[in-house]
This record gives C-alpha cells, structure tokens and sequence, in this order.
C-alpha cells in the first residue's frame, strides 16, 4: 500500500525512529476506514481495570467477553485496540492480524488509594502478542510521577529498540490540581508536552476545558491572548504544544452527557488539528448496533 | 582542525579522561562562533518541561516546533544544544552533525511539589542520538540530593567510558536555603565545588548574587576579605571554587529586567574568567531576529 | 554547518540508522578539503601489521611514528585516518577532536598461512578512543569467510546501536580465486554487493581490472553488455552493485609503476562515480611533502 | 623494599586478606618519612564538600587548586593523600605513581539536613584512578546506619576482591549523642569497635575526649578502673578496641587553638600505640610553608 | 617520589591509558637500582612450565622454591618478577609490597605438540595477587595466533579497565618460519610491531640476528640500507619497530655460550636503546651469589 502524503508527513516526523517502530505507526494509521488520513480511532478498554467488570460492561453484557471488543474494533472499522495484558491474551490469536493491537502495560484501580498505575506487563509480552505498540499512562502532578516516568524510560527504550510505538495516557492529577484544574486547558497542554519530553510517539490526553489552573501560566495565557475560547481552538494549543504537530495526539471521548455534545467534541478536536479519538466507555457500555452507529459518526467527522 | 593554545590548555585539565571524553570536549569548544577561544554559549532548552509549552514558546510561537532551537543554535554560531530526549529526538536526523547536542537526562517540572528531578533518558540514548554529552541538575540542600548524586554516579560512569561528556546543572535549593540563599555568591560556589568534586566536567551555575546565606561562611568570606562586591570578582571565586579553574564553568542567563542587564551580567562572567553562558529564555522567547541579534552582542563579549 | 545538497543525498539513504550513525557519517564527510562534496580521501595505515614496520615504513622513517600518520592526514585535509588499535591508542589524545579516526578491528599479516584475520579490538574500545567508525576486513571466498561474517555482524550490530558507522574491506581471496581473479571486475562487483548485503555503511574494494573470472559471471558481463572497458565504466558497476549508490564505495590505491598511473586509476574513479580512495602505501612512504602534493592532486580530482 | 618488623608484624594481622590488599597496606606504610616505622600521616581533602571551597581553600589560595594537595601530600613525605572523585581524576595522570591515594568513595555536605552522606565513585572508579584504598564514613547512632553498613558492606567487599584497602571514617552521631558525646571516650572506642567489626583494614576516628556518654558505659569504665584521664590512655583503650591493636587505627587532627595543642593531642596518640594521624584543615589552610614545617614536626613525633 | 625527565618522558607515550595503568607503569620503573632510569630488568620464572622444573632448577636447586625468585629479584635491585599464577600465589604474600609482580597469563609447554599456549589466570587473578601488569605471550606466525590475539584482546581490555600494564611476548613461530627465521631481525621487528598494533604497553622480543628470513623483507632491507650489522643497531631498529620509540621493548636473554657473549647481548641492547632486559634462566640458574653478581653487572650496562 502506497503512503498518502499524509502519513508520509506524520512519518517524516518520527526521524529519529528505527523502521520497525515506522512500520507499525503506519500500520496504525493504515488501518480500517481511516487508513491514509492521518487520523485514528482507537478503541481502549481498560475500563475493568479501573472500576470493576460490572461496572463496566453491565450496561452491555457481551462486553464481558474480551473477543467482543476485538471484534468491535474490526466492524467499525477502527485504527487499533487497547487493553491490559489478559484481555489482549485472550483474543490474540483468533484476531491475530486483523487489528492491530495496544498493550497497555501499566493500570490503575479504584480499590487502591494511591495515584499511581502499576506495571502489569512487559515488552516482552507485547511482542509475543503481536501488538503494534505499548502504552502507559503517567500522572503528571502525582508524587508517583517521577518514578512512573522512569518506569516508561526503560519500557520506552526496550519498546523502541523491538520496533514498538509507544503511546503515552498523560493524565495530570496531584496535590497542586484540583478536579477542574486535571482538564485546565494549561495542565493539558503541559501534560501533552511532557509526554512529548518523554520520547512519546503518540500522546493521549483529555480534551481541554476553557478553565486556567495554574495563575502563573493564566497570566501568560492571557497576555499572549492564546485563544482557548472554543474546543478547536484549544486543540490547535495543544496539538502545538506536542512539538508543533511533530507528534500524534489523540484525545480520549471524556464524560458527555450524550452524544450530540460527544460529537461536538469530537468535531472540536478535528477542526483544531488532532490526529483522532480514543473512545472506550462511550461505545462498549451501549449495544453493538449503536456503538457501530456512534463510531460511524465519529469516523465520518475524522474523514473530512 | 588544529588546536589553539586556549583549548589546548583546558584540554589538559581533564587528565584523567579518555581519548573519547577528549575528543567531544574539542567538538563543544571548536564549534561556532567561539571556536578556538576556549569559550562557549550554549542553548538549553528544558523550559518545556519545567513550565509546559504556552510559558516556553507563546511569546515566540515557532519556538514550539523542536528543530526551530537546533536551526537557532546553528545560526547562531552557538557552541552546542542542550534538551530532553523527546527534543532531541524530534530533530536529531535532520541536524545530524550540524550542531553538538547534550542530552538533558533528568528533568523536573511545576506540577510537582518534590525538589527533585526524574530520569528520564540514558547513555545510550545519548549514543544513539549522536550526542556529544549529558546533561544532569543536582540540587545540593535538597532531601533528595543523595539519591541524585547517586544517580549521576552511575551515568557518568557510564558516559565517561563511551567517550561522553559530563554536564552538571547545580542548583542549590532546600529547607536550609531561602530564594535569596540559592543564587548567594557562598552557595553557588559550594554549588560548583560539589559538582567538581562528584567528577563533573563542565558545571553550570547560576549567577551569583552579592548575598551571603550560611552564617559559618559570612564569617569566612569577611575575614579572609574574598571580594564579592562585582559580579566579574564573583564568577572569578566562582571559577576559584571550581578547581582554581581546571573545570569548565559555564552560567545560566537568569532572571533580568531588560537586555542591557543581561549583557552587564555575561560581560561579569567574561571579565571574571567565566567560560561561557547558557542561555534559553531570553534568546527563544522573543523573535528569531531579535535572538540572533543579542546571542551576537553576548558572543561578540566572549570573543574579547 | 549546514549540509550540501551532496551529502543531504547520500545521508538520505542510510535511512535505517540512527542519528549517532548519521552524525559520524557527517562527520566523516564533513571534515577536510573535500568537506561537503560528498567524496572521502581517508588514510589507513594498517600496512605494518600486514608487512611488518620496515616494509612499511623504512622508506620513509618518519612514518614509524603513529603520530606522523595523524599529522599527514590533518595537514593533506583528509577526511579519516584509519588504524588498529595500538596506532589509534598512541596518538588519540594528543589529536582528539582534530580528525575523525576509523579503529581497523580486525588485522591479518604476511607470516599468518591463513587467509583470515584477527579481531583485537572492540567497539568499546572505538568509543573511549572517540573514533567515527569501525573498519572490518572480509575475505569472500576464503574458507574463514562465514565466520569472518559472523563476527562482523556482532561488531557492526553493536556499532550502530552506539552510533557509529560500519565500514567493510571487502577482499576477495581463496580456493576458487587466483590472483588475477582478485581484481575481476566480476569478482570486485560482487564482493562490494556482499559488503552492501551484510550491512556496511561504507564499502572499501580495489580498483577493478577488465578481467571476468567466473565463466557464469562472464556469460552475463557479455550477454548484457556490460561496459567494463575502461576504470570509470568499471567503477560505476561497482557502484551499481552498491545498491545503484546507495551507499558509499570507495576504493584502495593499488600497486601502481608511478604517480601518472595511480592518478589516473582515481580519475576514473572520480569519473564512474566512486566515492573516494583511501590511500596508504602511496603517500606514507614516501617524504611528506610528496605525499601531501600527491595526497592535493587527488583531492583535486575528487574536487572536480 | 625488605619489611621493617613493624611492617612485617602490622602486615601479619591482616590475615585473611589477599595478596594484593597486602601489598596496598606495604606501599600505604612504605611512602613517605615514616616509610617502614609501621606509623602514617594522610592529607584528606573532602573538606570542599564539607563546607565549601571558600571555608575550606580561602585562607591559603594555592589549596583550591587539587594539584597543590597532591604536591603538599608528597613535599611532606605524607603516606597517602585521600579525596573525593573528582579531586583525584584533577591530578591522578600527573602523579601517577608518586604518592598512594585514597578515593573517598561517600560524602557529606553542610546543605544538607540528613545525617548522611551520598557514595558518589565506586572501586571500578578507585582501580582506574590508581588509588590504593577506599574511604568510607558510617555514623555510627545515625538513623542511617545500617544502610551505610550494607553501602559499605558491598563496596568493602568489592574493593578486597580487587586487592584495595578499605579505610572507614567512623564518626558517631545521631539521636542519642549530644555533641560532647560524639567524642566521648566510650563513643569513640565503640565506633572504632563498629569498624573493625565491619571488616575495616584501616579505621580513623576522632582524638577522644575523657567524657563518658553512655551511663551504662559510664558504669563499666569506672568498676573496671579504665584509665582515660590522658590522651595517651585513652588512645590506648581506643587501639585495644580495634581489636587488641590488630587493626590500624588512626586520628583526625580535630579543632585546636593553637599548633601547640595540636602537638600535644599527636603525642597523645602516639605514646598511646596510635598507628597515625590524619591532617586536613590544620595543614592546608595554613602557607605551605607552614604546612610543611608542621607535618614535619608531626611526623617527628610518630618517628620516634 | 618526583618523577625523572626520563621517566615523564615515557610516561608522555601512554596517552590513552588510564591514570591507574600510567600508576603501574611508573612502579614497573621506578623499582629497583634502576629506577629512574626508564631502563628495567625483570626475572621471569615461566621455565617450569615449559620445560619442567628439573630442567630448570635442578642445575640451582634452591630455585626449585617459589619464593627463592621472589627474593633474587629483590635483593637484585630488579624491577619487577614475572610468574604463572602458583609461583605467584606461592609468595605473594610474603613478598606483597616488596617487589612488583607480573602475572604471566598464558603459558605454553613441551609435552604439547601444539604451537600454542593455554591461558591459565584471570585479570581478577591479577588484582587479588596485587600484580601491576599481565603478561601475555603471542605466537605470530602460529596456525593459532589469530585465537591468541583474541584471548589477548579481552585480556588487555579489562586489564587497561582496571589500571593494570599488559606486557605481550611476542614470540614469533609456525609453518612459515625456521629456526633461524624465529630470531631473524626482520621477523622480530615484525614481531614487534605487531604487538604495538594490539595495544601491549611494553613488548617483550628475543634478541635479534643478522638473518633475514623473509624475501619480501630482505629486499627492502637491503635496498633502504637498514643496518642490522650489530646488536645495537638491531636493537635500534627493533625500538623503530615499536612505534620509533612510544612503547617500552625489552628483551629476553636469549642463549648464550658464556656471561661475556651474554654481557655483550646486553651493552647491544642498551647501546641501541632498547628499554631493558628480561633476564631467566640466565641467572636462576646459577648460584645466587653468582646470579647476583651477573645482574649487578648487567643493571650496570643499563645505568650508563
């Protein structure tokens, strides 16, 4: 398959990569209904980690079975799946080659009160598991954060020698941030650009709110009239704020009170450049048909 | 290239290092503008990760793409770059051999309330991306300085049989020191005779301020009548304090009200026998132009 | 220093490696007279371990001296000096940053009945040492030739992990071989296409003679009509058989009667498109400002 | 060199140790004026990292220069001069071979607030520099002691396989010990006991003052009659706390009024069965000169 | 000990080596009457292993005792003594600190057909032995000469790690060499360069003859007018050989009819500027008092 100018772009970005990690971002992006765009929609489910089976995936019994979300993925026609190691073991081989796949290999639960994630599997385990790349979530602000990130320096390192990508969840919480200041338009864009310090190939962060949290970055915000008036716009900031648009981000589907503003959303994320979606509880937790019908929607806003 | 008596003579402080060590010490100071002079200005570029992006870069927006600082740093004339891996990497291919980089190993940020840094890059990352040296910040007076001075004990370590140059940023903070403490002539000398003494071959310091913070040191400086009163006297005791001068003792730009200032302050570290500045913010936060032209005016004062 | 559309080229297809590697292989473009063309004259002196120090050096006794080779590199503008490890050990402080050094690993020698050559030094070595690069001798068609393979690929995988660049003395030699046979220009094809295949980043062969060795060889010569009339249309074969130029071959200086033959012999390397000589015998063995004059006129031919 | 009985009798308690950690302790007794009298007098220079380079070097400028140290060490005929890394690689390829030196491997500084000290160098450090022995402070009573043992424990363990001298600085503080009973009599005897228990070959603590610290020792001292009332005695009680004088046990200059008291304490030492004394601030913040007229004269004193 | 010019000298020629290997080197030098000189005579006892003890102590029984040689060398005034590892281990402890040791790694013998030698002790062997130097001997010539070069090559890499001297006999012997070709001086200048080219820090050669073994090499000798009329000027081009004078070439005593042929071999080896002797069978083999005068007289050869 010939590389749209598009990908060529993206890739020409990842200069410093080895081909094998080149081969499996363009098998990021060269796959399902978005192949050639330059944009992604990854389904990630790592929901039972977080909050329990039930939880997750009453709402949608089928969902309790690991293959369903494989499955899922392929019929709608999305970039990649994301999930914990035992989800991913259970699928591999009958989907093995059909969609490829994203080791998340550390995660956090609601039993425990520490801000941290643990490291549940190895690169390794990855490669033996066919997946295209690993990801890991750091906690920008937590007092786990600099152990974390050296957790991802040896797994990044060992993930970019076997030709992985590495995809970063950069999800700032700690003492200085309060609930509103997690999603602050200026703690997301650092967040980003961490990630990007980091050596991420691809950085997922939450879609910004319009909210300030840090008064010395306010100040700058405001001097510098950086506009943030409106989701695209606040997209455009931290897609410049991942190197300029040198590095993918993607942005997870976030809490909506339905999908009218979801979609918003996701129009926002599109017209201020972001390079795709990465929606989990927002189409697993509903029936098939439904959740088929929402990423359509999702897909088409991502195509034009 | 021949080498001048300058660097000849600073060559032959670093006796006990190899052939490797050498030869990437002769690449930082025979290159740019200050070629030959045994002088050098260097462009650091951490801000990212200390401040996020929109602090960093919106007052000069190309500024967030990484390769905007290495095509700075080349049309400068500069001596080298220095940044974290993820910059680095992000224009590592397209400057190779351009321009000498120093990888920037550990790295602390604003959300985090530790006064410590995490590790986020290694040697080999260093090697793979064909840099020159490491860059790694101490803290002395910080709770976590033991852990970091061991840290740097095993990358240097590392780095020094491969041929690598060591950079250290000592900068002083902690429960004993106020903000007037950290930049105290006392303290930032102890800050370069601690980074000498752990095996650091170039030190990075702050400018020193008049203040004396330690009481058992204000009694030594007055009775042994060390002259304090002008910066270029206080870099002198500064470059005393750093093996009489047998270490590379570089200063960061600081915090300054205008330009002017600023110049005053690198003309003190020339007149005092400084070996160079290090300066980010206030070459990359205002207009290409405008940066050339004052890393000109800064450059044109090491070259006397 | 900003690339030439020349070297931009030639750097642009070594796209697997990483920057370190391309960093060197700036490097070692980047220095000398023919800095930026594109074209190398390096100087290997690794004659006294194949002949002995008298056969090597008694005509010029200067030349006993390692740091007379250092020196004639530097002031003939070359580009690389290359040598074993003793040689590179005796003079790589004193010339450390002043011009790219290439550690020859392996080494034969005249009293040795085995067309084989042994590896006494390491990569290692090549970083403490600040070398560029690693030279390595494989003898297609000797019965050590697989395992002189096998060695080189430990060598050279280690290598460009660290950055360096991998240059192959592809040597043709052994059973089916007569000495004729050695310089075939079928046989000289093949050995620089073998050199390509096991992952050399610069390819060091001999200058080619008209004579086809192998009859299946001299079938195809003749029914395709391959042009190897004359040195230049020879030598552009050669690099054809370099992957069509992808990557650098350059060729030894050969035993010549006089000047007039050898300067000829490297205008039709300039002509067919050769990258560059590496030339030994010809110009340490005589007094040094004939070699200089000798070592100008060629790169005057590579100028051109 | 034939071994003086004192040599040969000192050497004989260090039966357990190999050859190589032997001839380390002879050449250590076998420098300087009191080579062969079994008796030694050592420079340490950690004093920078203690206190700064201006408390530690202003009085006599030439001392912040680390060359002047080792030439200090030597002019006075000293056995050995101990510092930290990065002083030792400023002048170990110069003195190569003229005096014995010991590679203070952990640190203190006056910044910090911990009761601890950081091990920046290692014995692969020790072996490349040349050095003879290791140097190493425990706290004895500090909450960090037992992970200072096992830091020594591994270094001590590492450095006798590699035939070096393991020297430990044994100095009690912490929690229980007010700053009198930091150089009490029993305090002191029991860290010297810490030590050798420990597997120190070398031990050095501090001149013992007669208070008594600890009332259940303060009980045992007095039923058992044990004289402390002179330096001499309680030196003696020291020494026949190493083991019965089977360890080398040696004593830091300590604070003094006057030259006079100095000499007086050295005389202590020596008429208790001292092994020696280890003289830092007293030496070389004077002129050297001075210096050098007072290690004479102390070196008179254990010649004897 | 201050160092002589001489010996600083010499000492210049080692630039890529350590500050704990130059350590060695000084005490390889500055040991015995001749120190200072930058002359050395060394006592290698490596006879029983190659010939058995028989027929090397029997003519002197008192030899058949390790520590017999450990103290000839001694009271000899030599520099250094050379042993396999259990005459080593027989009296290092003993002897520790008194004399320095070479700890000859490899040895050969004459039960054994095959022209090669087993390495029988380690580099850890040689630190805990407190040996400055391995010896390694090297068969150019042999079918196994390309294996020896490579045991020789991680030898003398950890050996140069950890501050030791790595002495190469080079012995030249095989197929291609008669008896007479052994010691030819084409052949033993050869043998000469070549151990430079690995990397020896000193070289050990037999005495060379007029013969001239070798065609190829006969013809540029005789057509460069080498004289290789006497000892000394052998010895003089030998020295050549051997980087014109940057490695240390001593040579063995060779076999000798009488003292007076053997004295003259010396004065050759001397006259020519050759670094010294390595003198065994020669005088273990005789009455100690006998043996001690023999090596007055030959230290005295080297004093002039």
């Amino acid at each position: 398959m010939t590389l749209t100018p598009q990908v060529k772009k993206i890739l020409s970005h990842y200069e410093s990569d080895n081909p094998g990690t080149k081969a499996n971002l363009v098998k990021l992006m060269n796959t399902g209904k978005l192949a050639g765009t330059g944009k992604m929609v990854i389904l990630p489910v790592d929901q039972g980690f977080e909050h329990g089976a039930a939880r997750s995936f009453a709402a949608n019994p089928p969902a309790y079975d690991p293959q369903y979300h494989f499955q899922l993925a392929i019929d709608a026609g999305l970039n990649a799946f994301a999930a914990p190691l035992g989800m991913i073991e259970a699928g591999a081989s009958t989907f093995a080659g059909q969609i490829p796949t994203i080791l998340k290999v550390n995660s956090s639960n609601s039993l425990s009160t520490l801000k941290d994630q643990a490291v549940n599997s190895t690169v390794a385990d990855a490669l033996r598991l066919g997946c295209s790349a690993i990801g890991f979530t750091i906690y920008p602000g937590s007092e786990y954060f600099f152990k974390e990130v050296e957790q991802l320096r040896d797994l990044a390192s060992e993930a970019k020698k076997a030709g992985l990508v590495v995809i970063v969840w950069s999800y700032p919480r700690g003492p200085m941030l309060d609930k509103a200041g997690e999603t602050a338009i200026d703690i997301c864009a650092y967040a980003a650009q961490m990630a990007a310090l980091v050596g991420a190939h691809i950085i997922k962060v939450k879609p910004p709110t319009e909210h300030l949290s840090l008064p010395a970055a306010k100040k700058v915000y405001e001097e510098q009239k950086i506009d943030i008036s409106t989701m695209d716009k606040r997209v455009k900031h931290v897609v410049q704020s991942s190197f300029d648009g040198r590095r993918i981000v993607i942005f997870s589907g976030g809490e909506h009170s339905d999908d009218k503003t979801l979609l918003q959303t996701i129009k926002g994320i599109h017209d201020g450049g972001g390079f795709g979606s990465i929606i989990g509880r927002n189409t697993f937790q509903r029936p098939k048909a439904e959740a088929l019908k929402l990423l359509s929607e999702i897909i088409d806003i991502f195509k034009k």
